[in-house]
């Protein structure tokens, strides 16, 4: 599939009601701290979706939209800023989960309407800017991987759902393949 | 987690929303037929997100409540009549992706009701039926396995979809533990 911006858009405006769909009516069993648990495969690193939501809204505000605008502007250094996988264990203390999920959708539809204002043409998705760790990157590749990083987390959410459960499926676990 | 009805339809019930919120304003590139690309790692066999909802629709019609039918009634044979996992590519034809979504919502909604209106007790948690191929199991795993199954196609959604976009993220790829 071919890269276009307005197909990315799709994805991209409609990831906060997903996650508030799939994680405001839920109890604290559901998407509070993550218990350790080895029978069920559930490990100390893994985040809680109340995490998870947190590292979504510091990419908002630290990685998409500002490495973007670092590639469009073509200075002499393109390099991005390193960005901070933990920076939510402190930014998302004392919030709530719903109002995380209002940060989120706040930040994502302006972010939004940033990248509509910019008009960015056909050339411009093949500009480059540098990656600290993975080198030359293009801002197609950018804004894919703002795609896909979406489609990661809802992925993760989901599998440490699921894993919650992963002893009371009982003898049906074989059949799932999420909680592999 | 143990297992409680009340903590099951919470997932249960907010299935239908989350997938109309995730798929319902895609265009065909990302919800239609998939196509076959190596490359992407995208196989001939992965359904795509409107197979999945067609899968889940006969779920409701023929699994999850049929099965607690059977295992609530106690009758001599509790033996589950085998699942379909193809009767989708049939019964989905000439039906656009609202409908479907429209369908299994409403299908959801019906069992939801059904679940409650029985006041399952916990001694009736542990009563058993006859998997053709699993052997016993009890009707709390497979209200377990129910929950777990929404999610488990929730991931496959975002799965599919993340591949499309396989080649289009470059050398992000090697962090975006969904492509792998």
């Amino acid at each position: 599939m071919d890269f276009e911006i307005s197909k990315a858009i799709e994805v991209l405006s409609t990831t906060p009601a997903t996650l508030r769909s799939l994680l405001e009516n839920l109890s604290e069993a559901w998407v509070g701290p993550v218990i350790q648990n080895p029978e069920s495969k559930i490990q100390n690193g893994d985040w809680a979706p109340y995490d998870i939501i947190g590292h979504l809204i510091h990419g908002e505000e630290t990685d998409w939209i500002p490495r973007a605008r670092i590639i469009l502007a073509q200075s002499d250094d393109r390099t991005f800023v390193p960005f901070d996988r933990f920076a939510q264990f402190e930014n998302s203390k004392g919030k709530s989960l719903t109002q995380l999920l209002d940060e989120f959708a706040r930040l994502r539809a302006e972010n939004l309407d940033v990248l509509r204002s910019w008009n960015v043409t056909e050339d411009q998705l093949h500009l480059e800017g540098m990656h600290p760790e993975l080198g030359r990157v293009t801002l197609s590749q950018l804004l894919s991987t703002w795609v896909v990083h979406d489609l990661n987390h809802i992925r993760q959410i989901v599998t440490v759902m699921a894993k919650r459960y992963g002893i009371e499926v009982g003898v049906w676990k074989e059949y799932l393949s999420i909680l592999k």
